[in-house]
This record gives C-alpha cells, structure tokens and sequence, in this order.
C-alpha cells in the first residue's frame, strides 16, 4: 500500500487490525485504548463517535465488542483522508463510516435520536489555557479549538435515544465542566472511573460514562492504575493490552 | 461530672481532650477524624461548622490546626446540650462556641462573610432514599430531613469571605450533586480527595475543598486508603490516628 510522506503503517496486536499514522500529527495514546476497553455494547447498537481522528477507537470496537455500526466524525480532512484509508485496509468499510464535518453541524448532518452510544475522546484542554501547539493538527487534537465540551454535549443530546449512553475519557481536572455540562443537557453521569498513573499518585484521566435521561446515582469504580511501584504495567493494563491473558 | 443516661465519656487520644456521647445516638466516626485533618487554617481565621453534633471536630481542630473562633451550628436541641458540656469540660469555651438553630435561619442567625472556612459533615442521604431510621437522632444526623445541600451551600456562601473555603466530606456517589450545587452557589471546586476502603475497591467518601468565587481549576490529590488488604490499618490512618508518628 502507498503510503504519503511520513506516514507509517502500525499493527494493532489485534485481529491483525492495522492502522496509518502520521509521525508528524497526533498518534493515538493510551486514552484510545482504555475508552474502547471501557464501552459496553450490542449487536444491534448504533455508535456515534465525535472526533475520531486516525479511527484508531472505532477500530479497536471492531475486534473487542458487538455492533451494528459506527458513524466516525472527524473534523480535519487530512486525517480524515487518512482514516478512510485505514478502514478500507482492514476491510471494515461495511462496519465504520468515517465522517468528515463539524460537529457543531450536528442539527443537519447527524440522526436525531439514533445512536444507543455517543463516545468521545474530545480535546483536552480548554481554549485560553495551557500552550496552544503551533501545528495545527496537533493543537486540535489537544485544543478546543474546534468544539468546546458544550458542543459535544448539546451533539449527543441530539444524537442519543433515550437511555442511550455516553462514554467520554477526559482529564481529570477538568471534571467539575465535564458533570455540570452532562447535567445540563440531562445526560446523567452514572460511572465514572479514575485513572491513576501510580497509587500513591493523584489521577490524571477519567473514564465517565452518563445515560440520557437516566435518574441521578453515580457509580464509583474500582481505580484503574497504569504502573507499578517499578515503573511496569500494572496486571489490569497488560491485560487491556492483551500481552497476558485475563 | 454527672451525666445522663447513656452517655460516657471517651478520651480522644490527642492533648487530653475528651468528649461526651450518647450510646443510644450517633457516635463520632471516621469521617469527622479525616474531615478535621483535610482542614488548613491560620490564627486569625473564623471557622463556621454546620451540623456539629456532638462537637467532635471543634474538639479534633482544637488540637489540629490554628485558628481564632469555631461556631459550631447543631439544629437538635439534645445533643446541643451535651455538645456544650463537652466543650466545658475541655475548658474550650472561649475558642469554640455550640450554637442550637436550624442552618435555613442563616440570614438572621449568621454573620454574612465573616467567615474564613465553613465546614461540613452533612447528613448523607437524599430524602425519599434509602431507609429512615426510627430514631430521630439517628434519622436527622443521617438523612437531609434538617437540611439538604442546596441549604449548606446557600448558607456557605452567605458565610465566607470572598476567597473563603468550604470543606465537606460526603459520599461519592452524591459527587454530581455536590459539584453542580457548589458551582451554583459560587464556590468552585478546588481540591477533591478520594477515600477508598480498600486499594482495589470503588471510593465510598469524598473530601472536597471550594474555594467562594475561585476559578475553575479542580486538582484531584492522591487517593487515601483505609484497609491494607490484611485489614489493617494503612499507615497514613494510622498516623491520622496518632497510632505511629508521622
């Protein structure tokens, strides 16, 4: 297969999954991998993602849960390119559309109501805060520069039936905008999960999951911890990363 | 020193103090011990508790942390009177002052931004939830039959200071509603504390700082572990506890 100026293909260790990344642009992290990981699904559910990126999550769902199909949105036609690429190699066209418009469009372009999941691994940070990176792949991927959490919410209000879930990885600290936001446009938080790097540190990640519509009882889950105490994987990473079984 | 039926008195291990209880009504627990080590105050700083029961954390700040005055506010008349003879018999009367009306009185009872801290171990569970205990003690410390969040964030934020502090311990899966009530009423989460009974078990409680009129940046801290998995004691309860030295 060609491949454009730095690009790579990498093997997702996984069903023979394949993915391209760029070296220069965003390459997927470990917050792709705990999402996918984190998403309860069924064969008949329809799947939403906002921000996509490589494709890298719609393809790790295709070898670790059940669907019916997943509708991919991205907003950077370059990576969008991309994607589209990645899918066609693993033969998964029938499976996973990727999507390329803003999701601040979400009124004309995606199904009111039609999705069992919306998920999301949105931008990181809030515009006016942290560095904003001077490419400009990167800074969208890291940046809200292109939709602000309110627009990812008032998307999947839109976008979910009712008792439909959203599952969403985002940090830590921002965790005060991520439960006010859901309250607002009544997707209720149910679980959420915390992400440490080590025990003995404070989290850095969450993984949150809400229901549309759902009644108000938040479920903590056990912590999710990265590293040891010697700086390897913990047993629950390695087995997320399928290097033992579970 | 003569006392009621029921009651003893217990040393709480730290400068001599001691404290009346009524074996019959809610006795202190672990939550109000991590509740005043959470705290950090000054000399000069005016302490507000709502909801002081038995004085247990005016007693525990006492010989914790620094600070001017503590008005201790417990709406039930009982425990009022022996949360006073308790304070009397540590000869803490001129630093910690127990005050019997219900919170919803705030607008005449308590000094609008006179406070640096306001501090809180309200009752646990939403009306309507849950089972009520037949005893009223038990019931009112228990359930928000007195006073519902909504109540101790209006009443918080007509006592702080400008830039002053809330601190609550409560459960975790009341976190949506504790964050988007604080964010309601002005005081923005700063500082959030995890409690888990054990390592690899979900957090049941939560210490949570708001600052009156602070910006939006919530810094999750390390977790705070109860139980090693032999059952015993972590060593940071422990030294909580003043079981070793820290």
């Amino acid at each position: 297969m060609e491949l454009n100026k730095f690009e790579r293909i990498d093997d997702l260790q996984l069903n023979n999954l394949k993915i391209i990344q760029n070296t220069k642009s965003f390459c997927y992290g470990i917050d792709a991998v705990l999402l996918s990981n984190y998403i309860k699904s069924k064969l008949k559910y329809n799947i939403l993602e906002i921000g996509t990126g490589t494709g890298i999550i719609p393809l790790l769902l295709s070898a670790k849960i059940k669907f019916k199909h997943i509708d991919a949105i991205e907003i950077q036609e370059n990576i969008v390119e991309m994607a589209k690429r990645s899918i066609k190699m693993n033969d998964l066209e029938e499976k996973i559309s990727i999507l390329n418009f803003d999701i601040k469009e979400y009124k004309a372009k995606v199904k009111p109501a039609h999705y069992n999941i919306v998920l999301t691994n949105p931008p990181y940070t809030k515009m006016g805060t942290g560095k904003t990176n001077p490419n400009e792949t990167f800074a969208i991927s890291r940046h809200e520069m292109s939709c602000s959490l309110d627009d990812i919410l008032k998307a999947s209000y839109h976008a979910l039936q009712s008792n439909g879930s959203l599952y969403m990885i985002h940090r830590a600290d921002r965790l005060t905008d991520i439960i006010c936001e859901m309250r607002k446009y009544n997707i209720e938080p149910k679980n959420i999960r915390y992400i440490y790097p080590k025990i003995n540190k404070p989290p850095n990640l969450i993984l949150i999951k809400g229901i549309k519509g759902g009644k108000s009882d938040l479920k903590h889950e056990s912590p999710l911890i990265i590293y040891n105490d010697d700086g390897t994987y913990t047993k629950e990473i390695k087995t997320i990363y399928g290097l033992v079984d579970s």
